[in-house]
């Protein structure tokens, strides 16, 4: 699966403090890490940073990357931090996120073309989140038209059907896993999405995100954000590789055991 | 789901020891501990006494229920040993297992029927173990045939598929996953497995067994052989009903958080 390695956030009080004092080496520590643990981007989130939001990010990525080129997640909803991340970082930049809402797609893909970024695109529009498998379907197509639209290749588009909390909405998950196989149809292009809100208001969160995960990997989910060095969620993804065959001889399983992944 | 116990089986060396010395107390204890951690049935293999497996049975199904009725899955390819646990039990018994092979079932059968007994039936015939979907739904279509010629109610039908180890063979968790489903259309009939050998040969097998079962029960399955004392096959059991919407307001999982069930 595709590991968006979600621990560079300002949400968690480390980071918060890494970025007010610009500690170069603990950001690029926690960037390392997550390389190490099998990340295939590095997401980077400084919303709590409010109006120095896009100035933290280049920070942020010019911190991580050094003289290094480094697959960056750019997360943030805001045209500006997401252009100054994109425009900071040496290499190929997936952007998190646009939605289906009018305003926020007209101002974030302008920078996603200049960039030639890949893009997550979240199925949401003005009416808000969507509840059944098929108002994601439906909004996902319309994103999928929207892209094409405006020449980003299938490779590029990555769609995010939105998680919602079991413990308040106990059908969710199933919607949610309904819709992965169908958006996959659109075509050749990835659903990827946050899964730790499914947990939201349950003990033992862990347990929980890794079992949703495991479920979603095999309805077909290609990647999500997840902190790979979360050991409970790590053993559910290798586990989950090798019950699925997608894991030669359970290799991946067995070197993540000996190396203490899980 | 439905948890049948699996920790009464001679092939563990505590158990066979208490066998040997005819300890009462702990057998019961360990009977005791899977009903209060959810066990619908408990199981009792003493296939490794031997010579002496009848006997062995028919004590081990008098010193667990004493004056109690306790929900037994008698657990054997014997008749004779199947007979002495289904006579001696004072509520009704699962006996686990009849097959496809003709000699088997029509020695076992006949027990069955006289004590109106449930009847786990696992897809094997005289070709062998299935490899594919297809197979393991060939074979329970013909098993079902049967148990309806000799009048088994519906209700009393569980199919075992049959898992086989994902470590030499990659693609049998989903061959399995996919016969779920299926077997599930021949009637009002349940499916259930043990799960163990889906791990056979990886570390961790724990954990391999929960990831595969909590797939099981998405697909569909209704209960597995389980060790309910087994904290991390239990957390995942709990999770994936919470997350699949089967435990209202999420009530269960928060108790067995709470009660250190996982």
């Amino acid at each position: 699966m595709i590991i968006i390695g979600e621990r560079i956030n300002s949400s968690r009080s480390r980071i918060k403090k890494a970025i007010e004092e610009k500690d170069v080496g603990f950001i690029r520590g926690e960037a390392t890490a997550q390389l190490e643990r099998g990340a295939a981007f590095i997401d980077v989130n400084c919303g709590l940073s409010g109006s120095r939001e896009t100035g933290d990010m280049e920070w942020l990525v010019n911190a991580i990357q050094g003289e290094k080129e480094i697959p960056f997640c750019i997360d943030s909803p805001s045209a500006s931090a997401l252009q100054a991340g994109a425009s900071s970082s040496k290499g190929k930049v997936l952007i998190n996120s646009i939605t289906a809402e009018e305003e926020r797609y007209k101002a974030v893909l302008p920078v996603a073309l200049k960039h030639k970024c890949s893009i997550i695109a979240l199925t949401m529009d003005s009416s808000g989140m969507p509840a059944t498998a098929w108002d994601r379907v439906k909004v996902a197509e319309g994103l999928y038209r929207i892209l094409k639209k405006e020449g980003v290749p299938d490779s590029d588009i990555y769609i995010d059907p939105l998680v919602r909390p079991v413990s308040s909405e106990p059908g969710q998950a199933q919607e949610l896993l309904k819709a992965i196989p169908k958006i996959k149809e659109l075509g050749d292009i990835k659903v990827v999405c946050g899964i730790s809100n499914i947990s939201y208001g349950l003990p033992r969160r862990s347990l929980v995100n890794s079992i949703f995960l495991s479920m979603a990997l095999e309805a077909g989910l290609d990647g999500a954000l997840i902190d790979p060095l979360d050991k409970v969620v790590m053993g559910a993804v290798r586990a989950t590789e090798a019950v699925l065959g997608r894991d030669k001889y359970c290799m991946n399983y067995i070197k993540g055991h000996r190396g203490n992944e899980f």
